[in-house]
């Protein structure tokens, strides 16, 4: 990743045109949301839940598999996700015509499971995360897949990178940009686009309370690992940061907040009401930390919050928010 | 409504420049989505369902308000609406400082209700349209309250020509555009748009089966009422097209389909599935013409379709589409 240059986001951008979907930027400010946003401010969402396969990830796993030779690709490609960047992985081998495996937890949102197979990835159902690395490198050893990695490779913050460049072209002078932290992929690259049109523009992560690596990780200035994950939102649920994207995030991201559960699910609740969003967790951490924790602080500012993305069944949707109250507005 | 003129839209356009939402435009063709399409086609959805109050309605309701003089607007508006025209309503008045009253059925969605309690409208419930009429007039007569039109009037028409040249100038070259159909005042205006822009683009109108009112008109050339409406999409179910708005739509509409209620309710699924938008019956009648009924017609065309608005509880959603099975793809 000590490779990552903005020459290389040019040219994935380049690479990426018309490949992926420009998604839209939502001006947040109708009758319906405007009560529940900070003060006098702006606000813009990036409708990144639009993307192929339903989340950003679409962008650095196309690049991924874009950059093997030819060697590599007849070999296949293989990698481990909570769900999102498994879907990302088998549409963009799809692109290529590579064959796909993705390993995946056997606690995974059917939805997801069943949309990696509808794009013709070979699935592996496993036990978590600790169960997955040596399917990989059986996999790896075995059938000489490449394996490709969820967020810490130079491809993934290429393509979040190309998202970041779109958001600030779109709504060029924002003050302030809040993003979700998974393992810190999307965060560096974007963050790094970002700065590299406007370094005042502040940039703020926000993780789980529960899954909070980075965090951790800016404070003792190296990769953790998390004892434990404890979170609702899967996506962001990465146990550890990794050397090279934390490398790249402490470089462009001003600060980072937590966000509990429990906002990130009554902010679903927000979104579903307000703006017709089925929101998966993940996608309601940008927003929910905007409208709840940041809320006072953001009084008057240009922001850009991002909706990530959402893959989610409606099962699972209304386990999260079954007796959650939507967000409200605080007393003045 | 003979008044209608190109003048006045752009004088329209003007006059909400800023004061309501330039919505989005969707590339509908995500690999979530892709697989329902028509073959080799171009799919654009413009997302007006993230518009003010969440439909089109606010764009006409706010003309409508702005148009009144002095001496009108103090004594405040009143309309009658099965719910999106009366948050529009109460909305477009607020932004004026304008008294509201809207005439609501008892069988209107409670989440509109309270929308527009929240609006600051008074509310009064009736027992569906025929009480709504002698209301009206006992309201215009005793207090003197401009009675605004929800769809048969300049003020629409005008408001919905913004919407349609907003479409046509992000996505310029579009061959086929698919409007709902309610009353009419949404086609006749966004119609007259497009065709201004390209009379070459044909626009197809579509009506629940259950309220053809405006395809009944057509065929007999002068505005007819329905004995009765029977659809789930109570957005689409006026009881009877008029005359000025039918005037307007016979010149620039191409055509008119029906769409089943279930076609309806089977695309709220798979926009709820495929695109995470909880869309009601009206919602999804544009999408779920394009890949319902018209899908092979379709086929190699760059086609727009209207996400017009949104404005449903979730109690209601899971009513409309309790036991119903998502959209599939006809067999090739």
């Amino acid at each position: 990743m000590e490779n990552f240059s903005f020459e290389l986001v040019d040219k994935a951008r380049e690479t990426i045109d018309g490949r992926v979907i420009r998604t839209p930027v939502l001006p947040l400010c109708s009758s319906k949301i405007a009560p529940y946003l900070p003060p006098d401010c702006e606000m813009f969402m990036k409708l990144e839940l639009f993307q192929h396969t339903g989340s950003f990830k679409a962008r650095g796993a196309l690049l991924g598999v874009d950059w093997l030779d030819e060697a590599r690709r007849s070999r296949g490609v293989a990698g481990f996700s909570g769900g999102n960047f498994a879907l990302a992985l088998a549409w963009a081998a799809r692109q290529s015509g590579v064959s796909a495996k993705v390993v995946m937890s056997k606690t995974a949102d059917p939805l997801r499971i069943e949309g990696c197979r509808e794009l013709g990835a070979e699935i592996v159902l496993v036990d978590g995360i600790a169960a997955a690395l040596p399917e990989l490198e059986r996999i790896e050893a075995e059938e000489g897949r490449r394996i490709l990695h969820p967020f810490n490779d130079l491809n993934m913050a290429c393509g979040a990178a190309t998202c970041g460049a779109e958001f600030v072209e779109d709504v060029p002078d924002l003050d302030v940009v809040i993003l979700p932290v998974g393992g810190g992929g999307l965060i560096c690259g974007m963050a790094a686009s970002i700065k590299r049109h406007n370094p005042d523009i502040t940039v703020i992560g926000v993780e789980p309370v529960g899954a909070d690596s980075l965090a951790q990780s800016f404070k003792s200035g190296r990769p953790e690992a998390l004892a434990q994950v404890d979170t609702v939102a899967d996506s962001l649920g990465a146990p550890m940061a990794m050397a090279d994207s934390l490398a790249l995030a402490r470089r462009h991201v001003d600060e980072l907040v937590q966000i509990e559960d429990a906002v990130m699910t009554r902010t679903m609740l927000l979104m579903r009401e307000r703006l017709m969003l089925l929101a998966e967790p993940a996608c309601a951490a940008s927003l929910g930390t905007a409208l709840g924790p940041l809320r006072s602080r953001l009084a008057g500012k240009k922001i850009g919050v991002l909706a990530c993305g959402s893959n989610i069944s409606i099962e699972r949707y209304n386990k999260y928010t079954n007796g959650v109250e939507m967000l409200t507005v605080p007393a003045a």
